[in-house]
């Protein structure tokens, strides 16, 4: 499998002579080896790929990745490098992720190769094969679990992190191995920051309370919003139901070739028909895989195409600024006539 | 406090006209606004530093922020940054942390400015003032009660995914923002790399089980490490025992003006007597505050001097393949002539 993605990537190469890596999941995408120290893949166009991993990940590394293996520390890549990039090579792909100071050297100690950025590794990764939507499958069933048990928590006077903890407990126990994003439990006005993660607020009556969690099993990543009001918030109550509306009617348009832009605006007209896309602070969706963002993005500038097998959220928000916010996020493929939603927690959880 | 903390920064600067941050604890250690979605502070050696946040992020941001704050998205921080570098401009300093593809693009469009790397934020946040100091001891505190818990729910057939649940479980009833890194709980052979996280492997009889975990609050991390042995096992016992031994040496050293390096070569010297220093596979520790891995590196390759109220993990570890692993991790705070060891948990936690 991982000798089939090479080499899908090398065939992308075009006129690049290589490629070189050090994003973990990239590494770990096409190895089978996911690093836990500072890594970095080198795949030439012809020849064979080299893995340069820390001491403390060498006896995993040759156990799962069917390369060549070199033990190398950082500050011995480029002593290394000198040894793979052959003197005809002009032009190496690179991660637009990759860190400057990296970079910086790079391209002073190899004045003649030319470093370009490829997105390829992530356009790679953006369509899934059965096997990665499975196991994302089982990152969702743990997290929608999660976030009943998250929901069940909710009432007057419990406390943000309670709930999470909730949440989390429950995820655990049925084999998350770790959270790839922060748990947001969000009450009240606090609901109104998009990215505001758990604090110590008690929770009242009336709040909208948005609850953003997800898990990681075997290595994938999943990612669901709900929004519980707890008693009566007739606002909060409105707002929560045009973002169902306006989730309904992007998710009616998922099908290959639609434009990602057109998606993200669908959603927005829904909320400017009630003067609400001015509360809609940030984009549609995200890709989802082996991080819990990535391509494809779903958002107004975007230029990418939906195509078939693609994974991605479809999250729609409204951020009232001293109130409280809502959100729903769900997770859906594109198949091949239309999405279907892999979420099946229900999107009305009024208490 | 923010505006002394930019001013020492404006110091450090020297010849610079500028610097130009987008690492998001950077930000917040600067302006007190720690950003949910991209951002970017900007600070001119002389002015007003200005931060362009996201939409998403405004709200929040002009709330906590003192300075300037512009919302800026970041496919326009180009554009933006053209009005702020004023035409003397000649040198600006950024992180290395930046990513390539940005920095890469700040060359292409400021062509009569050197972009250089400059370490001062990071310098700067290695010295903690007293107000930090005590919230890093309730992060611990926290985490100390989440490696009681685990310690307490390990037993033969236990998972590793459930003794991890405990642990978070009570850190986030204690008030635990979120956890800086997984948590990792790793039994019998998977404790034998030392970034094991966690799985679904039931521990058994004999096994090491190392626990190593942390909690953010107030935005600032622990990490603590202690290894469980299940049962007798003599080789992993004599292994920790070296292990507490390597550290009490490196911890009886800590006071300012010593070299890291120097504090890594003592406890690798011990280990060294019995000929496990081969089985070290990592550095000894690193600087802790608001991320979890910052400077100062306890390695041996460092070239930096321990300084007074410097905050830093000492995690030596043995890792023996096919076996397993074992490591003890503590913080400790550098006073004016030792170290203070700020995790309080015993080490002899054997079963």
């Amino acid at each position: 499998m991982h000798e089939q993605r090479l080499s899908i990537l090398k065939n992308k190469m075009k006129d690049a002579d290589g490629f070189l890596m050090t994003n973990s999941m990239n590494i770990g995408y096409f190895t089978g080896f996911f690093p836990g120290f500072p890594s970095l893949l080198f795949v030439p166009k012809d020849g064979e790929a080299v893995l340069f991993v820390s001491r403390a990940d060498a006896a995993s590394a040759e156990e799962k990745c069917r390369f060549r293996v070199e033990v190398v520390g950082k500050e011995s890549y480029v002593e290394k490098l000198r040894e793979l990039l052959r003197p005809g090579f002009r032009k190496i792909g690179v991660e637009e992720s990759l860190e400057a100071g990296f970079f910086s050297r790079l391209k002073k100690e190899f004045p003649e190769v030319s470093f370009d950025f490829f997105n390829d590794p992530w356009v790679i990764r953006s369509i899934k094969s059965a096997e990665e939507i499975k196991v994302i499958q089982k990152a969702i069933e743990i997290a929608e679990a999660g976030l009943k048990a998250a929901v069940e928590a909710v009432g007057v006077g419990v406390r943000e992190c309670d709930v999470a903890a909730e949440a989390e407990y429950e995820m655990r126990r049925l084999g998350a191995e770790s959270f790839p994003f922060d748990t947001i439990v969000a009450s009240g006005s606090r609901g109104a920051s998009p990215h505001a993660i758990c604090g110590n607020r008690k929770i009242k009556r009336g709040d909208a309370v948005v609850i953003d969690l997800g898990a990681r099993y075997r290595h994938y990543c999943s990612d669901i919003t709900r929004t519980v009001i707890v008693g009566g918030n007739e606002k909060m109550e409105k707002a929560l139901s045009l973002v169902i509306s306006a989730q309904e009617v992007a998710l009616s348009m998922i099908k290959p070739e639609v434009a990602c832009s057109e998606l993200d605006l669908s959603a927005r007209r829904i909320l400017e028909n009630e003067g609400y896309d001015k509360y809609f602070l940030h984009s549609l969706g995200h890709g989802i895989g082996l991080d819990v963002h990535e391509p494809p993005s779903i958002s107004s500038t975007s230029n990418e195409l939906l195509r078939e097998r693609m994974v991605f959220t479809v999250e729609p928000g409204v951020y009232l600024h001293g109130l409280g916010g809502v959100r729903v996020e769900d997770v859906v493929l594109v198949e091949k006539k239309k999405g279907r939603v892999l979420t099946k927690l229900p999107k009305d959880l009024f208490i």
